[in-house]
C-alpha cells in the first residue's frame, strides 16, 4: 500500500495523479464500509476534483468562514464520497471519520452533502438545484461583495434534463456571471441507463452556447486538459459564465465497473473493493491543498452602513393592501445594506417594485423563473444577506423543491406571496394561492404569516428580516381598511384579540382577509345578542397557543375558523394542532375553507361563494352557539 | 359599423384580415367590459390565431369530442380574450356570452382558461405550462392514438424563462414529436417591462434549434408569412417539433397602447375602447371555420382490447416493500389498453419498471424532468388514457404547480411516490419526503393513499385507475411484512381495524410504516394489560371518518397518531379534520412526526430518533391511558 502523509502545496501532475487515485479508493472505501453510497458516480469525477483542489480552488481549509473562499458545490449531491474524500484529502475531515461516519446515524457525513459542515453550503441531493444555488452565490459576488472568489459547480449530466438548469444558465449568462464555473461531469450514464445524450457534448455545448455560456469540452480524465481548462475560470468582472463539459466514464479506474451499466448508487461489495483498491494503487494518504485565496481579494463592497429602518405607518381605517404594505416595508428595510430583493416578473404586482426603485443596486430581477428566483435567494443567504423574493403565491408551487431544500440547507430566506385565495377574483383559479399555507407550514422551520391589515404586515416585514430559517408572509390583493394603530406589536407566534367579553360565546379565528368578515360577524351576532369572541391569527406557525386555547376554555370550545385557502393543511390545521397540542380538548369546530373549485368573480362573490363571508361565518357560529 | 353574419370556410387571406381585427376589436370589447383581462397580450397574438383558425387547425366545432381534431392549447392563459373571440368568430359562443360573460361570476369564460370549455384541454395561467401538456398530448397522439390531429401551443414570450419550456421542447425532440406545433408571440413585453430578451430572435433560434426544435422566424403580423409557416405543420410521421418565432407588437392595431410599456393587464377604459375600436375598423360579425379533420385521420391504434387484469398477491408474512407492490400492480393493470406509464429516470427504485418491461410502447421514460413527468400525464389524461407517473415522492414537491393546475384541468392522473420519510435511511434529508401528504392533501378533489402492505398497495393501485381527479400514492422504500390476506378490500376512504376490544383505552392511528409500530406497541401494551385499539389509515384523503370517530368514542377520546412526515398538514391533519368534522370532539391526542431535520442513518435508528418507533408510541399511549 503506497502511503504518504506530507502535505503537498502547488501539486504537479504527478503529484494530481495520485491525489485523483485516492480519491477514488476513498470513494470506494467509505461507500463499501457504509454499505451504501454512489461510488461510481464519485470515480467519474475524481480527475476532475483532484485538479481542482490542488491546483485552482483558492480555499483557506483552516478557515471555511474567510470571505475569500472560493465556493465548491457539488450539484449532483450523490457523489458525496467523492467530496467527503476531497476534504480528507484537504486534511479536514480524518480518515476514521470517513469510514466510521459516511452514511452512519449523528455524523455529519450525510449521504447527501448539508451544511452540517462547515464547507457546504447548500444541500444538495435534489437534481438540479446546485447550479441555480451558485448563480446566487455568484449573483452577490459579482454585484454585491464585488469579490473575486469564484463559484464552482460540479453538476451530472442525468440533472441537465432539469429545467432548472436552464434558468440558471439563462440568469448567469443575463447576469454575465463570469464568476461561475459549471464542471458538468458527461459520465453518459443515469440511474437505470444511458442519459437522454449519453456523449452527445455536441448538442450540450450547442444548447450551453445557446444560453450564454462560454464552453469547453474536455476529456475528463486527462489531467493537462483539465488543468488547462479549469486555469479558464473567469473572474466577476468576465462576461459569460464557464461550462467545462467533460467526457467521462462512470467508475473510472476500476475496470469491473467503469461504464457498466447496473452500477448506479451500489457500493461495491468488499471483495470487489479490494481488487478496485488494488487496480487504483491502493491506498494513499496524500494531504493537498491547493492556493489560498488572494490575500487582496478581500470585501470590495461599497461601505455597509446601516441606515435607519423606518418603517411605513398607517392611518386606520384607510384602505391599504397588504402587498402594498410589503412593498413598502421592505423598501424601508432596504436602510439595511444586506437586505436584497428579487422578484419574478411580477414586482408591479407583489409591489417589489417599490425597493427596486429605491435599491435597485440590491434589486434582482428573476423574470418569469420561480425555482431560480428562490435558489437566488439562497445563494444570497450563503454570503449572509437577507434576501426577499417574491412573486404571486400561487406560483411559490413552482418552486416547492427549492423551498424544502433551502430549509435543509438553513437558508435564512423570506418569501413574500401576493395575491392569496379566492379574494383575488375575475383571474380566476390558475391565480389564486390556496395550497400555499399547507405547502410552507409543512417546511421543517419555517414561520408562515398572514398579515389582515398593512400595519401589521409592515411589522412582520421587519420581522422577517431577523428571522431564522424559511419565512413566508402571505398578502392580499384587495385593499382592506388599517386595523390596528402603528403602535400595536406583533410578534411572530402572537395573535391579536380583537373583540372580547366574559360572556364570548364562540370565537372566530381569521387571518388575512377573512378577518374582516370575522369582524362583520362579530358585529351581526352582536347585535342579536350573541357575544363572540375574534382572533387575527396572523402568525399562522409558529400559532399562538396560549391565546387559542384560552379562547376555546372560555367559549366552550366553540371556535368557528374561516380561512381562504382549501381545507387542508392551513389555518384551520394549525389551530386543532395547536388546541390539541397541550391536553385534553374539548372542541366543537366549524371550519370554513375553500371547498369547491372557484371560478372567476368579484372578491365579494367569491368569498362569499366559498362560504367565508360575514352571513356564512355569524351563521356557523350561531348553528354553533346553539 | 362592418358587420357581416355569413360563416366562411376556407377564407382567403382579406377575410383573414378582417378576422384578426374582428378578434382584436371582441378582445378589447370583452375585457374592456369586465373591467379587467389582457386585451393587448390578445392583440399581438391575433393575426396568428386568425390565419389558424380560418386555414389550418382541423377542428370539428359541432364536435369538439371528435378524436381526430387538432389540438388548440393557449400555454399563455392570459390571452383568454383572444381565444375566447376565437370560439366565437367559430360559432360557438355568442357575442353576448362573449360580453356578459367574461370573467363574470358563475360564467364559463373564466379569466383564465379552464376545461370547464369543452374546446378547452387543460387550465393554463401559470406560465410555461401549457407546452409541457402539450408534449403529452402530442406522445399520445404519435404513439398511443397513432392519428393524425396536430397540437398547436401558442406561447408568450416571458413564459419561455421558465425551465418547463425547455424540459418540454427536450422532451419533444426525444420523442421526435413531429405533430407538435409552438407558436411564440414574441410581442417583446412582459408584466412590468421588456423581457428578457425583448425581440432578439436569434438567441431563441439558437436555443430551441439546439433543444431539437425546427425553427421558423417570421413577422407576426404579416399574414402571408404567417400562413406559409403554419402550412409547414408536420405530421406525427416528422422527425422534429415546430417552434414558429413570431415577431409581434404587443398592442397591436391601436396605436395608443401598441408596443408601449404599462399596458400588460389593463383594460382599455370605455372611451380609449371606442377610439381602439375605430382605429380597428370597427366590430366585425364574421363567423370563419377552418378545415375539418381528415375523414381517414380516424384511430389508427392497435386494438385495443382489454385483457384480464390479474393483480399481484402476497403471502401474509412475507417481506415485500409497497414499492415493489406498485410496480408489480401497475404491471398487471397494463393489460388494460388505457393504462400508461412514465417515470423519472428512477423506474428502478419506483418499479415502474416492472411496466416498462411489460409494456415498453406504453411506458414513457421522462428522464430527470418532473415538471415534464406531470404534465406528460396531463397531456395523456386528455387523450382518455390513465397515465401513472412515478418518482421519489420527495421530487414530486418540483411539480407542485403542475399537479395543483392538473387539478383545475380536471386531469385524472395517478401519481406513485416512493421512498417516503425518514424510513428511506442512510441517503439523507435530501431524498425523504416529509410535505407531500401536506402537499398532495391540500390539492382540490385528490385522493391520497399511503398503504403499509403490499397487499393493500396493490388493491389500491387497481382503485387509482378509475379514480377522477389527482390520485396519489406514497410507498416506502423497505420490505415489510405482508399483513393482509389478498382476499381483503381496500375501498378508498376506507381503513383497516388490525386490534379492536370492548376495553381498548387508546385508538393508534398510524399508516404506512408507522402501522408496524403502533402494532409492535400494541403488543408491548397488551402485555402491560393495556388494550388498544389500532387503525390502519390507508386512505388519507379521503380518510374513514366513521371508523376513526367510533374509534375515539370508544377509547375516551385519546388518540395516538404516528405518521413518518413533518407534523404539519398530514395523516395527523386529517385525523383532527375528520374527528372535528362531525360534532364535538373531546380529544387527548398524542401527534408523533417528524419534528427535528433528520440525517443519515438506519430506518430503525431514524424512525426512533424522530419518536416513531414501537417505544416511543406505547409511552405516548401510556401516558394518555394515565
Amino acid at each position: 500500500m503506497a502511503s504518504t502523509t506530507a502535505t503537498v502545496t502547488g501539486a504537479d501532475l504527478a503529484t494530481v495523479a495520485e491525489l485523483a487515485q485516492q480519491l477514488r479508493v476513498d470513494s470506494i472505501r467509505c461507500s463499501t464500509s457504509a454499505g451504501s453510497g454512489h461510488p461510481t458516480s464519485s470515480m467519474s469525477a475524481a480527475d476532475l476534483l483532484a485538479v481542482l483542489l490542488a491546483r485552482h480552488l483558492r480555499y483557506d481549509w483552516d478557515e471555511p468562514r474567510n470571505p475569500a473562499n472560493d465556493h465548491l458545490i457539488f450539484s449532483k449531491g450523490h457523489a458525496s464520497p467523492l467530496l467527503y474524500s476531497v476534504y480528507k484529502a484537504a486534511g479536514v475531515v480524518s480518515d476514521e471519520e470517513l469510514m466510521t461516519g459516511y452514511r452512519r446515524f449523528g455524523s455529519r457525513l450525510e449521504g447527501h452533502p448539508t451544511p452540517v459542515l462547515p464547507w457546504v453550503d447548500v444541500a444538495t441531493g435534489s437534481l438540479g438545484q446546485g447550479l441555480p444555488d451558485g448563480v446566487g452565490v455568484a449573483l452577490a459576488g459579482k454585484y454585491l461583495d464585488r469579490a473575486d472568489y469564484r463559484v464552482w459547480v460540479l453538476c451530472g449530466d442525468s440533472e441537465l434534463a432539469e429545467g432548472s438548469i436552464w434558468e440558471a444558465l439563462d440568469k448567469a449568462s443575463y447576469y454575465k456571471l463570469g464568476n461561475l464555473i459549471a464542471i458538468a461531469d458527461i459520465n453518459r450514464l443515469g440511474q437505470r441507463g444511458p442519459t437522454e445524450l449519453s456523449w452527445d457534448l455536441d448538442t450540450y455545448t450547442r444548447r450551453m452556447e445557446a444560453f450564454g455560456a462560454r464552453v469547453i469540452t474536455i476529456d475528463g480524465h486527462d489531467l493537462a486538459e483539465i488543468d488547462q481548462a479549469l486555469g479558464q475560470a473567469g473572474t466577476p468582472e468576465a462576461e459569460h459564465p464557464l461550462v467545462i463539459l467533460a467526457r467521462t466514464k462512470k467508475g473510472r479506474g476500476f475496470s469491473e465497473v467503469e461504464d457498466r451499466e447496473n452500477w448506479h448508487g451500489k457500493p461495491l461489495p468488499p471483495a470487489m473493493a479490494e481488487r478496485a483498491i488494488e487496480e487504483l494503487g491502493g491506498e494513499r494518504g496524500l494531504t493537498v491543498r491547493g492556493p489560498l485565496p488572494p490575500a487582496d481579494s478581500a470585501d470590495r463592497a461599497t461601505a455597509r452602513e446601516a441606515g435607519t429602518v423606518t418603517l411605513p405607518t398607517y392611518r386606520v381605517g384607510d384602505k391599504v393592501a397588504t402587498r402594498k404594505a410589503y412593498g413598502q416595508a421592505l423598501a424601508a428595510l432596504g436602510a439595511r445594506p444586506d437586505v436584497v430583493a428579487m422578484d419574478g416578473e411580477v414586482s408591479n404586482s407583489t409591489y417589489a417594485d417599490e425597493f427596486a426603485a429605491a435599491y435597485p443596486e440590491r434589486y434582482f430581477e428573476m423574470f418569469i423563473a420561480e425555482q431560480q428566483l428562490v435558489a437566488a435567494a439562497v445563494g444570497f443567504s450563503v454570503r449572509g444577506y437577507r434576501p426577499f423574493a417574491s412573486t404571486f403565491a400561487a406560483f411559490f408551487t413552482r418552486a416547492y423543491d427549492f423551498i424544502r431544500m433551502a430549509a435543509i440547507s438553513q437558508a435564512n430566506i423570506c418569501l413574500s406571496g401576493s395575491h392569496a385565495g379566492v379574494e383575488i377574483g375575475a383571474d380566476g383559479p390558475s391565480q389564486m394561492a390556496l395550497e400555499d399555507l399547507a405547502m410552507m407550514r409543512a417546511v421543517h422551520g419555517s414561520t408562515v404569516l398572514y398579515p389582515s391589515d398593512a400595519t401589521c404586515a409592515a411589522a412582520l416585514v421587519a420581522a422577517m428580516a431577523d428571522r431564522e430559517g424559511i419565512s413566508y408572509l402571505r398578502t392580499t390583493r384587495g385593499a382592506y381598511p388599517v386595523l390596528y394603530d402603528s403602535a400595536e406589536t406583533f410578534p411572530i407566534g402572537g395573535s391579536k384579540v380583537l373583540r372580547s367579553s366574559p360572556d364570548d360565546r364562540v370565537t372566530l379565528v381569521g387571518a388575512g382577509v377573512t378577518l374582516y368578515a370575522c369582524l362583520a360577524a362579530a358585529d351581526e351576532l352582536a347585535a342579536d345578542g350573541i357575544s363572540v369572541r375574534v382572533i387575527d391569527a396572523y402568525s399562522v406557525k409558529p400559532i399562538d397557543t396560549p391565546t387559542l386555547t384560552a379562547a376555546a376554555a372560555a367559549t366552550g370550545g366553540r371556535l368557528v375558523i374561516a380561512e381562504d385557502h382549501h381545507p387542508e393543511g392551513g389555518l384551520g390545521s394549525a389551530v386543532l394542532d395547536a388546541l390539541t397540542s397541550v391536553g385534553r380538548a374539548d372542541l366543537a369546530v366549524a371550519h370554513l375553507a375553500v371547498r369547491e373549485m372557484p371560478g372567476s368573480g368579484t372578491s365579494e362573490e367569491l368569498l362569499d361563494a366559498a362560504g367565508l363571508s360575514a352571513r356564512h361565518i355569524a351563521d356557523a357560529a350561531r348553528r354553533l352557539a346553539g
